[in-house]
C-alpha cells in the first residue's frame, strides 16, 4: 500500500523506517511544520536523515501529506483530549476521500468514536487502531478474531506507571525518587501527568469499551485514579501479604475504571518494568492473557504495520 | 457457513453445540460409526442428545458427512501419526471438492503439511488449524497477523504434563502419584503416552515450524524428551535455586525441540495447572506472551469457530 504518515515522533518515524520491510511505500510524511511528498515513493532514508539533522521532514506544508494520493493514512500525531484535534480532522478528511486510516493516536477513537464510525460507514475506507491500545500487543485484532466472544478486559496498560510501581516495590523507594529516575532513563516524560494520573491507561480502556460494547464511551465516562499519591508504605504493606500494587485498567460490565489495585506478587497481572498485559474474559474460551511491549517506536510501528496488512485491498 | 463436523469427541460435539451462537449451521455430523445429515440444518440439540444417550449421532454412514453439501469441513477426529489417517483423506477430499477445512486434528498438518498445502493450492478451499496448537489461545492467527515478523516460538503446550509438573513441585510428590491423581481428575488419559512423552507438545511445535519456516517438518524432525523419567528430587533441586521445571517446546533457528527445562519459579513460562503459554519472538515488536486454556471441548471449539470466521466467503 502507499502510505501517508502524519506525525513524525517515535512512532511515525519508525513506521517510515519499517514500511518497506512490510512491502509498503511511503508517499508522504508530515511533521508539525513541514511535509515531504513523492507519489512515486519517498526516499525514506533521506527523509529520516533530514528529520534527524534539520528537525524537519521536508519543504512542503503539513497539509500536503493529507492531500497526497495515498491508500492509507497513518495518524501518529500526539494524543489530545476533548475534540481530539488535529487528529480527528485528519481521519475525517481521509475517510471523506475514501482512504483507509490506521491510528496510533488514541484521541479520535477514545473521545469521538461514534463520529469516526459514522464517517467510516459513509466511506470506502476502513479505520483500524491496534497501535492505540497496548503498543506491540495484538489486543484489538484478538478481540476481533474472537467474534464477539470477549466480555471483559483488564490489565496493565501504561508502562511508565508500571515501571515506577515495580521499582518502588523492588527497591523500597518513594514515588518522587523513582519518577526522577524514570525521567532520567527516558521511561517517563518531563511532564508525566498522562501516565501517572492514569489518563493514558484510561484512554486505552475507553477504546476497549468502544470496541467491546454497543454504547460509546469517552474519557468522561471513566473513573480514573493515578499513582502519584501512593505512599511507599502502601507497597511495603502489600508485600507483607504476598501482594503488590499495579495500576490496573478494567472494562467490565459496561464500566471503565483505572486505579491502583492489589494483585498477587507473582501473579499474572504483576508484570514488571515497562511491560503491559491484558486479560480478556471470553464466553467459551476462558481467560486469555497477552503481554508484551506496550510502547516504543518500532514496537508501536509494528502494530501500525500489522493493521496496514489487515486493510481490505481496494 | 454450513458446517460438516467429522469427529464427535469433546471438541466436535462442542463445535456442534456452539456453532449456532456464532451464526453458523451444522448440516452434517459424523462419529466413528455413524452420521447425521440434514442439508437444511440439523437439529443440533437432538443430535447431541442422541450421542449422549445412544452413543451415536445418527443412522447414516460416516462417509455421508464427507459427501454432504457443506461450506467448511471441521476435522476433529483423533490425532494420528505417520500417514495421519483418516484425517488426511478427509482434508484431501474436502479440498478436491473446493471446500474449506478447519482442523482441530494435529496429524495432517504436523505429518503431511506439504501435501495439505499442495492440495490447498489447487483448491478454491482454504485450510486453517488454530485449534491444533494451544487450544483456545490464538497463536497461529497472531503469527499470521504479524506478517512474517515472528522469528521463533517457545512455550508450554501440553496441559497434562504441566499439571503433573506443577503438582510435583507444589506438593513434593512423585511422578507416578501425581499421574494417578491427574487420571482420577480426568486431566490425564488412561494412556498418557502422548502427553507425558512430549509427543503432543512436539506435534504442536512441528505445526508452528511448518508455519514459521520455509522447510516442511514432521514429528521425525523433532528432538523430543518427556517427563516420565523425571525424579521428584530434580524439582526439589530446582526449587532451591528459585527455579522449577516445565516441559518446554521450542521452535528456534529451524530446530524443533521438546523437553523438561529449568525456568524461573515465578517467571512467565512457569504457568501452573493445565494452562498453556506461548512466547513469540518478533523482529520489531520484542517478545509477545500469550497464555490461556490449551485444551478442553468448548475452548478448542472456540478456536475452531474463530477459524470459521476467518475463512473467505465464496
Amino acid at each position: 500500500m502507499r502510505l501517508s504518515v502524519v506525525g513524525a515522533g517515535a512512532v511515525g518515524t519508525s513506521v517510515v523506517e519499517l514500511a518497506g520491510e512490510y512491502g509498503h511505500d511511503v508517499v508522504a510524511v508530515a511533521d508539525s511544520s513541514t511535509a515531504a511528498v513523492d507519489e512515486s515513493g519517498l526516499d525514506t532514508d533521506a527523509v529520516l536523515e533530514r528529520k534527524r539533522t534539520q528537525g524537519t521532514v521536508g519543504d512542503g506544508a503539513p497539509r500536503d501529506a493529507l492531500d497526497a494520493d495515498y491508500d492509507a493514512l497513518v495518524e501518529a500525531t500526539p494524543t489530545t483530549l476533548g475534540d481530539a484535534e488535529p487528529g480527528f480532522s485528519h481521519v475525517k478528511r481521509a475517510l471523506e476521500r475514501d482512504r483507509h486510516v490506521v491510528l496510533a493516536n488514541k484521541g479520535p477513537v477514545a473521545e469521538r468514536y461514534d463520529e469516526i464510525r459514522a464517517f467510516e460507514a459513509d466511506s470506502a475506507g476502513t479505520v483500524l487502531f491496534e497501535a492505540a491500545v497496548g503498543g506491540a500487543i495484538p489486543i484489538l485484532s484478538t478481540i476481533d478474531d474472537l467474534n464477539g466472544q470477549v466480555t471483559a478486559a483488564r490489565g496493565v496498560l501504561n508502562g511508565t506507571a508500571n515501571f515506577i510501581l515495580s521499582r518502588m516495590a523492588a527497591e523500597g523507594l518513594d514515588y518522587e525518587h523513582v519518577l526522577a529516575e524514570a525521567q532520567d532513563l527516558g521511561v517517563a516524560e518531563a511532564d508525566p501527568t498522562f501516565d501517572v494520573e492514569g489518563i493514558d491507561a484510561a484512554l486505552k480502556c475507553v477504546i476497549l469499551a468502544n470496541v467491546l460494547y454497543e454504547d460509546t464511551y469517552t474519557l468522561a465516562d471513566a473513573t480514573v485514579e493515578g499513582i502519584a499519591d501512593l505512599p511507599g508504605s502502601a507497597l511495603e504493606l502489600a508485600a507483607e501479604g504476598g501482594r503488590t500494587i499495579r495500576l490496573i485498567g478494567e472494562v467490565v460490565d459496561g464500566e471503565v475504571r483505572v486505579g491502583p489495585r492489589l494483585v498477587p506478587e507473582n501473579g499474572t497481572l504483576a508484570v514488571s518494568g515497562t511491560l503491559n498485559i491484558v486479560q480478556l474474559e471470553t464466553k467459551n474460551a476462558g481467560r486469555l492473557n497477552i503481554s508484551g511491549r506496550g510502547a516504543g517506536g518500532p514496537e508501536t510501528a509494528s502494530a501500525v504495520l500489522a493493521d496496514i496488512g489487515r486493510l481490505p485491498l481496494k
